[in-house]
């Protein structure tokens, strides 16, 4: 599949599922209801029995990085799925309409320029793979839900990886944030 | 309302409207359905009855467009439902794989810097109003709908617009356009 094509992703808290939920955080703005476990679908299919909440979104194009960025992370990256992956994360996150004001330039130059956001996030790599989701569009609650997995050693890599985005500019833009830990059941 | 914030469109084709349909021309790719009428309303109210078909597209923040440039487009611009702008089009694009496949760099360097897509619409501005809605993350059959309003003796500028943006690099990458033409119907 070319990159940049569009696909939706449904992610359902619940009782069970594929990922059992170890701790949800809410970090800014409203909770989302308590879950057990968690599982990732293709947005066309039926969420499975027994969930409270569906988040959705769509992972798609290139929204702020560059050529030179993205071969470069391209080339670091890791993929999803991973035997040695047994945790995930998924971060929910919604920015202010202050952000969503701003031109392309300025919403560029604070998440790069200033915050670094997309080479910090180079250094974690290949260790902490990553899926963006777009959620904004869609009129979902959260604009951005992002799906990371790590072996269990490196949870202490990708801790500081949050703890250096959430210290940064950009963050001051963002309204609504919940840390969801996971484990695999399976 | 800030600047940037969602709001959602639909817009419905069918036997009558606010709209008259006086053309409807295919560009490129697959038609729509022939359409009498024309109407616009917030996507959340149902459609009228004898639509045939709905386009929908949020109103949403900027993607290419730069401070500078947005400040120039605030100053001349014109608002749409104005008396006079008794002409409309809606024209609904998507563009190719290849388009969405590029960073945002190369886009944006496409979009204006070869294809002077903002510098060149702010030429026919205040006479041309219009607003841009995206599709894409939606998964509608359109990428983007663009409605554009403006006075009967206009309509040549208009054309003349459209003809070139349509030769310019970013049209190469236009893979579906529909023309629809329109006369207020009140």
């Amino acid at each position: 599949m070319t990159y940049g094509a569009r696909v939706l992703y449904a992610f359902d808290g619940g009782a069970g599922g594929d990922w059992a939920v170890t701790g949800m955080t809410t970090l800014a703005g409203e909770s989302l209801p308590a879950a057990r476990g968690l599982s990732v679908r293709p947005g066309e299919r039926a969420p499975a029995a027994g969930t409270v909440w569906t988040l959705s979104g769509v992972a798609s194009h290139l929204r702020y990085t560059l050529r030179e960025e993205f071969a470069a992370l391209s080339a670091r990256g890791s993929p999803l799925g991973r035997g040695e992956a047994r945790r995930a994360a998924l971060i929910p996150i919604s920015k202010s309409e202050a952000w969503w004001a701003l031109a392309q330039d300025e919403r560029r130059r604070i998440y790069e320029e200033q915050s670094r956001h997309t080479s910090i996030g180079m250094e974690y790599l290949p260790q902490v793979a990553r899926r963006l989701h777009h959620g904004r569009d869609l009129g979902e609650p959260f604009d951005f839900l992002t799906w990371f997995e790590f072996a269990p050693e490196h949870e202490g890599m990708f801790d500081e990886l949050l703890a250096r985005l959430r210290a940064s500019e950009e963050w001051r833009y963002v309204s609504r944030e919940i840390d969801i830990r996971l484990t695999r059941a399976l």
